[in-house]
C-alpha cells in the first residue's frame, strides 16, 4: 500500500501539481534546486521539504524540469529506491524516456514518461491530461497519483509515447496558432470583422483549441500572457521533428511549422509567451490581429 | 410583412434547408435543374416546384449551387423581383459577391454572400452557422428566413466578407486535417496506440474540429464517407488563396495546404471525400492510419 | 524593307536597348512619360525624340514599362500604325499578353510578348535574352530589331509565352536566392568558410547564377546594388504563381517561395535590390553573410 | 616522402578514382568488401589487392563508403598505421567526421573529411571537386594524393566542414531539381516550348546546373540514367537538415525539399536515379515533362 510521494521540480506546474498530492497521501515529499522554492511549498501545502537523496527514497517519484537532459543529469546523480516508480511530467525527449525507462529497469525501477496538457489552470484545478508511456503494471501501479493531479490519465504506449504524443499535440497547437494568424491576417486585409469570424469558425468545422481560446484570449485582446514560453514550444516542435526524423517521413507542414516557429522564437523578445509566435507574422505583413 | 420564399439548388445541402422553410413561410417555392428534385420536395415537405421565373419572383430567395459562376450565370438569365432579397448559400467567391451585390442594387435588390458550414446534419437539423456577407439592413431582413435553416446566424462584413470566411474556414480546415495526419503518421511509425493518443489530444491544445470527430469518424474508422467531396475543399482553398494573393500578402502554410490539398485531388479517385486526401499522405508514407 | 522603330518607354533597362537600334535602323523614334529623357536620348544616341502619337506610326514599336497595365493603358490610347508589330519587353502577365494581342489582330497590329533578361549590362552590351511569345511570322519580321538588343532570341510559344517563361525563370532565381540563403547561414553556423564553400559549390551539381555570380556580387560582398527592384522580383513571382493557379497545379515549393519574397518585400527598405530579400532572412538567424 | 597509398571501397566512384593512383604513387593498395572487386581492379590498373589490415597500413589511406556508419565501423575493426592520413570521401556526416578526427588524433592519425563532387564522369577523368575539412597542416601533407583524383581540391574548415559543403550542395541540388519540375511543369500546362524555354533560362538569371545539365540529360530525355541513386540524395538532404537543426535555424525552403525527396524516396521504384524525383510530381501534375 502507498506510500511516499515525492516531486522534484516546483515550476508553474509542479508547484501547482504537488499541491494536490497531501489530500491522498500520508507522506508527501517535495524538492526544488532553488530550496526556498520547497520549503514555501511546504508551509503552504504541508507538504515535507527535504534533501533530494531522502527525495528520491519514495516509493513514487515526480519530476517536472525544464527538459530532458535536466532529468537525465538529476537521476544520474541519485540513488533511487529499488522498487519505486519515477513519473517523468517534463515535455521531453522520447529517445531519452526509452534509455532512463531501460536504465533504470536494471535496478528495479520504473520510469514513466508522463507529461501533462493543461496548463496552470489545469495544474491549480487537477484536471490535467497525462498521457504516459511506459510499463502497463507501472502504469497501473502510478494511477492514484496521476489521478491526484490530472483528470484524463492515459496509457498511449511503450517508454517514449507519452513523450511522443505531447510533443505532436504541440505541433499541432503551433499549427493551428500560425495558420490562424495568416487566415486572420487575411480575413483582416479583406475587412472582415474578425470577432464575428471567430464566432463563425468556432461553429464550423475549421475550429481549434486555437481559435476557440488561444486567439481570443491571447491574441486578439493583445495579452501575451506568459503561462508557456515561446522557447518551450520551439523545443517541443523540434521534438517533434525529430520523431518524423527518426522514422524518415516526409512531413511538409509539420516541418515548415517548426522552420517558422523556430524564426519566431530567434527574433522574440526575451519572456515571450508561445502566442506571441504571432507578432513575428504581424511584423511581415503590418497587419496587427486585433 | 413576409412573405415569399423561394429556395433555388436541392443538392445535399439545399434540399435540407429548404425543407424547413413550411414552418415558418406559407409560401415556399423551390426549383432545381432536375426538375423531378423539386416535384419530390413539394411531394416531400408542401414546397410548391414552380419555373425559375417564378421562383425568383418571391420576397425573399435562396441559392445553394456549386459555385459562384453558376449563381452568376443563373442571375443573367431572370428578371429578379424588385425589393427582394437573395441569399446565396454557395461556398462562392467574394470578388463575385461584390460583383453581384453591386448589381442587383440598381435593380433595388439586395444580394447576401450567406455560405453555410455544418454538413448534412447541420441542414437536417437546422443547426447550421450562416455567415453573412452585405448590407446590414439586408441581413436583418433577412435574418428570419436565415434562421429558419441555422443556429448561429452572423453578420461579419460588407458584401464577399460572408464567402471570404467559408473560404478561410476551410483552409483551417484542410491544414488541420493534413497536419494531423503528418502527426499521427509519425506516431504510429513510433508504436504509440492512435486513439489513445487521440483521446489526449482532444483534451489537449492541439485539439480541433479534425481531431474530434474528422479523423476518428471518417479516416481512422477508414469510412471516408462523402458528405464534402475533394474538388470542393480544393476550389474552397483556391478561393482562400485568392484572398491571400488580392491582399498581396505571405502565408507560408496556406499556400502549402493549398498545394498539397491540390495534389491530393489531382490524384484521388473520382467521387472521394475530402477527408480522403490523408490517402494521399498515406500513399508516401505507406503508414495507414487507423 | 525595315524601317522605322520606336521606342517608348526609357528606364534603366529600356535607355540602354533604344540606344543600339541607330546602328541598323534610319528612323528611330523614342518617347518617354518624362519626356526629357526622350530628349536626352536624341542628343546622346542620335534617335529622334517624338510625341507618343507619332511614336506609333513606326513600324515596328518596342515598349519596356513596369508593368503589363502601364502597357495596356497606353495602347488603349493610341491609334497604331496598320501593319505594325508591336514588341513588348516589359516583364507582363501572360493573359493581358493574349488579351493585347487578340485585339491589336483586329487592327492588323501583330503583338509580341518579348521580355529580356541580362540586366542593365546586358542591355548595355546587346547581350540580353529575349523569350517571345505570338504569332511565329510576326517573330521572324520583328527578329531583326530584337536582334539589335539582344544575343538569343528565342520564340518559346504562343501569346503570353515570353511572359510566362521570364516570370519561371525570375521564380527560380527566387528560389536559389533564398534556399542558398538557408545553406549557407547553415555552413556558417557550423564554422565553414564561405568563400571556399561558394568555391566547392561552383564546380558542382549545386551550382546556379546564384552561387556563381549574385551571391558573391550582391550578398557576400554585402553590397546589394539596386540594379532589379524587389517589388519587381515580387511581382515575377506573382506572376509565376497565377501562372501556377491558372494551370490549377500543386507547387509546393513555388508557392512557399512566392510568401517568403513577399514578406521579404514588405518588410525592406524601400528601393531595395531584389537580393536584399537574404536580408529578411538574416533577420531571422542574427547571422550576416559574408 | 610519400609514400604508399591505400584506397578502401571500390564502389562507382571508388573504382574509378582508385584507378588514377598508381600514376602518381608507387605502391597503391585497393580493397573491397567483395573482395573480387579488388583482384579486378589490380588487374586492370596495376594496383595491389591486399587485406584489409595492410591496407590500413599505407602512408595515405582513401575511404569511400555508402554511409558514415559504414567507415565508422570499419575503422572500429583495424589497427591503423600511426602518422598515416585518413581521406573520407564517403558523403557522410559532419558529427561522425568530428568524432573520428578526435579519436585518430589520439593514435596520431589525420582525419580528414574529404568528399567529392562530378559523379563517375567526374572520377574517370580525375576531375571532381574535393571539399576537404580538417587539420590544415594534414590537408597539405594529403594534398598530392587528393590532387591525382580531382581538380579543385578545396579546405573549407575544421573537421566535418567538408562533409557539411557536400551536403548542402547536394541539397542545392534538390532545391533545384523540383523546384524546376514545378516550373516546367506550370509552362507545360501553358503550352511553351519547353526546349525553348530552357534555352532561355540557361542565357538568365533562373539557370542552374539542374537546367543546364540534369534536366536536358535526364529528365526531358526521359533516360533517368541511374548514376546517383535517389536513396542517396535523400541521405544528403537529410544530413544537410541535420545541420540545420543542430544550429537551431529556420531554414523552410530546405525543410520543405527535404520532405518531398524523402517522400519521392519512398515511393520511387528500386534503384532510381536522383533525377526520378521528378516522377513523384509528375504523378501529381498528370503532366510528363519532355
Amino acid at each position: 500500500m502507498t506510500q511516499s510521494v515525492a516531486f522534484i521540480g516546483l515550476g508553474a506546474m509542479g508547484y501547482r501539481m504537488a499541491a494536490h498530492l497531501p489530500k491522498y497521501f500520508e507522506k508527501v515529499y517535495v524538492w526544488n534546486r532553488n530550496f526556498s522554492k520547497a520549503e514555501q511549498h511546504a508551509t503552504e501545502y504541508g507538504t515535507t521539504a527535504v534533501e533530494l537523496a531522502q527525495a528520491v527514497q519514495a516509493d513514487v517519484i515526480f519530476s517536472c524540469l525544464p527538459t530532458s537532459d535536466d532529468v537525465e543529469k538529476l537521476i544520474e546523480d541519485v540513488s533511487i529506491k529499488s522498487g519505486a516508480i519515477w513519473i517523468d511530467c517534463t515535455s521531453g525527449e522520447p529517445e531519452t524516456a526509452r534509455r532512463l525507462a531501460e536504465k533504470l529497469k536494471v535496478q528495479n525501477i520504473d520510469f514513466l514518461d508522463a507529461p501533462v496538457s493543461g496548463q496552470t489552470v489545469g495544474a491549480e484545478n487537477a484536471t490535467l491530461t497525462v498521457m504516459v508511456g511506459g510499463d502497463v503494471n507501472a502504469f497501473e501501479r502510478a494511477y492514484p497519483a496521476m489521478a491526484a493531479v490530472g483528470k484524463l490519465i492515459q496509457h498511449v504506449g511503450e517508454s517514449g509515447a507519452g513523450f511522443a504524443v505531447k510533443a505532436i499535440n504541440n505541433m499541432l497547437l503551433a499549427v493551428n496558432l500560425w495558420s490562424v494568424a495568416e487566415g486572420f491576417s487575411t480575413l483582416k486585409a479583406h475587412g472582415v470583422n474578425l470577432d464575428a469570424a471567430l464566432n463563425c469558425i468556432n461553429a464550423s468545422s475549421g475550429k481549434s483549441l486555437v481559435t476557440e481560446t488561444i486567439f481570443p484570449q491571447r491574441v486578439l485582446s493583445r495579452e501575451f500572457p506568459v503561462t508557456f514560453g515561446l522557447p518551450l514550444l520551439a523545443k517541443d516542435t523540434g521534438i517533434a521533428l525529430d520523431l518524423v526524423k527518426d522514422a524518415k517521413l516526409p512531413a511538409p507542414i509539420l516541418s515548415l511549422t517548426q522552420s517558422l516557429i523556430q524564426a519566431a522564437n530567434l527574433t522574440a523578445e526575451a519572456d515571450s509567451d508561445f502566442s506571441a509566435a504571432v507578432k513575428m507574422y504581424e511584423s511581415w505583413t503590418k497587419i496587427t490581429l486585433k
